[in-house]
């Protein structure tokens, strides 16, 4: 059975010295990662949806095990894709237990200034966000609840880290992504374009439960850091500071957990 | 200022070599925990929670650093203080940077039969869970909500670990505990009881924002693995499987993230 895999030009899978491979290594690492305009995406799921746009897709590296396993998603594309040793594969992972496939794909990033532009009806920003899970978790989430963009602000742990990746299961390929906006700047000017800003913040004055006009229209949601929440001065852009009411004893919601909730929320109210 | 702190015998700080903290790191397994009836809890929040009972707290190591920056919650305790060697420290943490001060405390496990005999109006039962960040993110975000017992069933990740009392944020110390729970014998003991059992599947019949009174009763939450779900014998043995309503592209949620919008959904039926 023909497929578009490739061995190098000796015949042997590329190993990890190869200048393929050492380039796209380069990629685990941010700073790799915006000089090159690319990032890596690991496993199937994750594969399987940059492929769903190969112009974005510049090559798969994969091992023998891997490409047999996968042939159904391989054989089909255009994308050319290169057979690679266990340790080149390992070495372009970020997981304990390599998956053997990874795509190296453009980064998808757009302006602030398109989603000023076109503010989608509902999407999130985030603030001094810290931890490469969560981002990837709130991208998955915001993508759930249809949201159009997520706008990451300077500071914030980068969506294209592999631990990011990963846990977007997929959705870093579903929703805009904005990288570094000066979130002083986008807020006032996505109000200025109708779009109600909402801070979540534990000691909030309003109440997500009581919201409703003000989750019908647009709507961004503005989350912090996970320790300090939202920086004081962002907050007060906001068009209202929210808190999740609870009845129980825990002090506040983990960042993800609060996310979940006010999204979900908001879907709800938008339909 | 006398503090209840101590030194060894000799003065000096206990090594990780002395056979306290010895005993100690062997609760860093879960073999060691269920055998010793012990947890350790890491870190200001979880010690402050744990002392707030003192009776459930054996004693608290802290180093020299840590006993002077948490003389205030340290000074006031009955709970014996031990003070420790930073490496002594180290080796009772499951945080890249330890924070020197933990707290050894038993087992806070109620049995099955308590939440049958009692059952709160809102519980949560896990299946096959496997991520310890996961079962303590559950256990805070259940708490925020006011659930009264979270049951690990058999082959749950173990909820007083290091990474799941961390995650839990103090939850741990608010919520019944139950372990190793037959959810075959438990669901339907509750459902004899007339809690209603509503097991989170994203490819359930009924959607989330249409169960009404179905929620406004005593229920109880059914969660299962990150990756394969709730069990099909378990999901059975709900009063209904229930998928969450979602309008973008993303496959499913995460697990922390739909327990926390069913969870909040229900708190707020439950008003």
């Amino acid at each position: 059975m023909a497929t578009s895999s490739s061995h190098s030009a000796h015949g042997e899978p590329l190993t990890e010295r190869s200048a393929r491979v050492a380039a796209a290594r380069k990629l685990t690492r941010r700073a790799g990662r915006d000089a090159a305009g690319l990032f890596l995406a690991e496993g199937r799921q994750a594969v399987a949806e940059a492929l769903a746009d190969p112009a974005g897709v510049r090559e798969v590296f994969a091992t023998d095990a891997a490409a047999a396993a996968h042939r159904d998603l391989l054989a089909s594309t255009t994308v050319p894709v290169r057979i690679v040793t266990e340790k080149a594969a390992a070495g372009l992972s970020e997981t304990v237990t390599p998956q053997g496939l990874v795509a190296v794909c453009a980064l998808r990033d757009v302006p602030a200034e398109a989603v000023v532009a076109h503010p989608p009806r509902l999407a999130v920003a985030l603030a001094e966000l810290a931890d490469p899970g969560n981002a990837g978790t709130v991208l998955r989430t915001a993508d759930a609840c249809g949201a159009g963009a997520v706008v990451f602000g300077t500071g914030s742990a980068d969506p294209y880290g592999g631990k990011a990746v990963r846990a977007s299961a997929g959705s870093v390929f579903h929703v805009d992504v904005v990288r570094g906006a000066s979130l002083e700047t986008l807020l006032p000017a996505l109000r200025q374009h109708g779009v109600t800003v909402l801070a979540a913040d534990g000691g909030g004055e309003a109440a997500l439960d009581e919201l409703t006009d003000e989750l019908a229209g647009p709507v961004l949601w503005l989350f912090g850091n996970e320790a300090r929440g939202v920086p004081a001065d962002l907050a007060q852009l906001a068009d209202a500071r929210v808190r999740i009411p609870m009845r129980g004893r825990a002090e506040s919601l983990n960042l993800a957990a609060a996310a979940a909730i006010c999204l979900y929320t908001t879907q709800l109210a938008q339909r």
